[in-house]
This record gives C-alpha cells, structure tokens and sequence, in this order.
C-alpha cells in the first residue's frame, strides 16, 4: 500500500465507522498516545481522546444521525502529519466541507483532528479528487 | 520567541490581515511554494494559493466582511506541521471555530490550511487557551 493509499485508508474509516456507528472502529481511528481535537458542525471544539470519542458516541446514538459519501478527497503532505480535505455527502444532498488531520503510526496513520462545516457544494464543479488519479507510490 | 510563540504569531498574523484588509500581510501568511488551501464558512474548499488569496480578496472587498477577536487558540505540534485550533468571535457576539494548518519555514510559520464554521460557544465555559499560558521554551 502506498503512502497516499495508507492516508485515504485512514480517511474512509473515519467515514466507515461513522456510518456503521461502530464505536469500536471509531477507537481505533483516533490516535491514542497524543491529544486529538474534534469541531463537529456548529460545535465548539472538543479537545481530548475520551471527549473526543464521547461526542462521537453521542453523535451516533441519535437515530438521525447522518451516513456519509465521501468526495473529492484531497491530501497534502506536512512531514509526519496528512491533511486530508474531502466533501461530506450526507443523505439529502446535504454537503459539510471537512479537513481531517492525521498522524504517521508506523504504516498506519491515525486522526488527531477533525472539523466539518456545511457547504454549498456543486459535485459537478469540484477540482479533481485525490481517489480519482492513479494511486502510484509517493514521489 | 519560542516555537509556540512563533506558532501563534503565525496564526495572529491571519487575523490581524483580516481585519485590516491587508492584503499584501495576508500574502505573507501563506505558504508560497507548496500547496494550500482555504475552507471558508459555506464554502466548498479552496484549493491553490492563487485561488486561496483571491477568494480572500473577494471575502475582504466586501465593506461587510468581519473583524474578528481571536480566542482559545490551542496548538498541536504534529512533526514539521501545527494544528492551531481557535475561536474567532465576529462583530455582533458571533462565533466561528476554526482550524488552521501552519508548516515549519526556517524560524517562521506559514498557512498551509484554514477552516472555520459557525460554532455555537460559551466564551466562559471553554477549556483554558494556549495563549493564556505561560509561553515559556518549548519542551
């Protein structure tokens, strides 16, 4: 698996966990050895692992809560660090613009944050997404 | 200045050319030979530093775009990267949560990424803030 494939691994259990509300997935997600951040949509930003993961679990209890498609995911490289930005699709043609953060573990890479906030997105009219070029090694 | 008063003078640097239109500052803010990119509230994600810088230009151009007070910044160091989360208090008591993205350029910081959403928040009831901490060497 390339770098890039790792990170948008990373990414899409995030967004499968979330919609399986499989908590045990969602642990597993998040880094577990540094602080880790969370600003859900209207949401002040929630520091620490336990809040972290008890505003998700809070979150997924809701019946209503929402499963995602994921789109148009982008990766920039910092160093040790991956910042994925990706649009949410939620049921209804909603859409959240998200920036999801992530830490080199080894040959994983593991959250340590992120934040999602509605968007007036066009699917049709976004650049390229990441997952639709070739996934070569990293250069 | 230590390496977090570094950080946050990159991240005040962001706001202090928001609120002065000031968009010769607001180029230095951002990195400049590398990729970025810029969720504005509402927005689908911005992507490149040209088209970053003119969709702030055109958020500015407008006599009604906001001034904002900078509250509870937090930094988290991930390798060459900083993840400064934030909140941005607009003029009229609204708030906005914000994620910025900063990469290590010699002793200084540049903006790599910026999120903000609406966020309903408490002024009083969030955690302590980075800046009010001592800013003593990093350990």
């Amino acid at each position: 698996m390339s770098e890039r494939e790792a990170i948008l691994f990373a990414n899409d259990a995030f967004y499968i966990a979330f919609s399986a509300r499989d908590m045990a997935a969602m642990r597993e997600v998040w880094a577990s050895d540094r602080p880790v951040s969370c600003t859900h949509p209207g949401w002040a930003t929630v520091y620490g692992r336990d809040a972290v993961l008890a505003s998700l679990q809070s979150i997924l209890r809701n019946p209503n809560a929402p499963k995602f498609k994921v789109h148009n995911e982008h990766i920039d490289m910092v160093g040790d660090a991956a910042v994925v930005t990706c649009v949410e699709e939620l049921t209804g043609r909603q859409y959240l613009a998200a920036t999801n953060v992530f830490i080199r573990a080894g040959s994983a890479w593991k959250m340590v944050h992120h934040q999602a906030g509605p968007a007036n997105v066009d699917l049709q009219a976004l650049e390229p997404a990441e997952n639709d070029k070739p996934r070569g090694p990293v250069n």
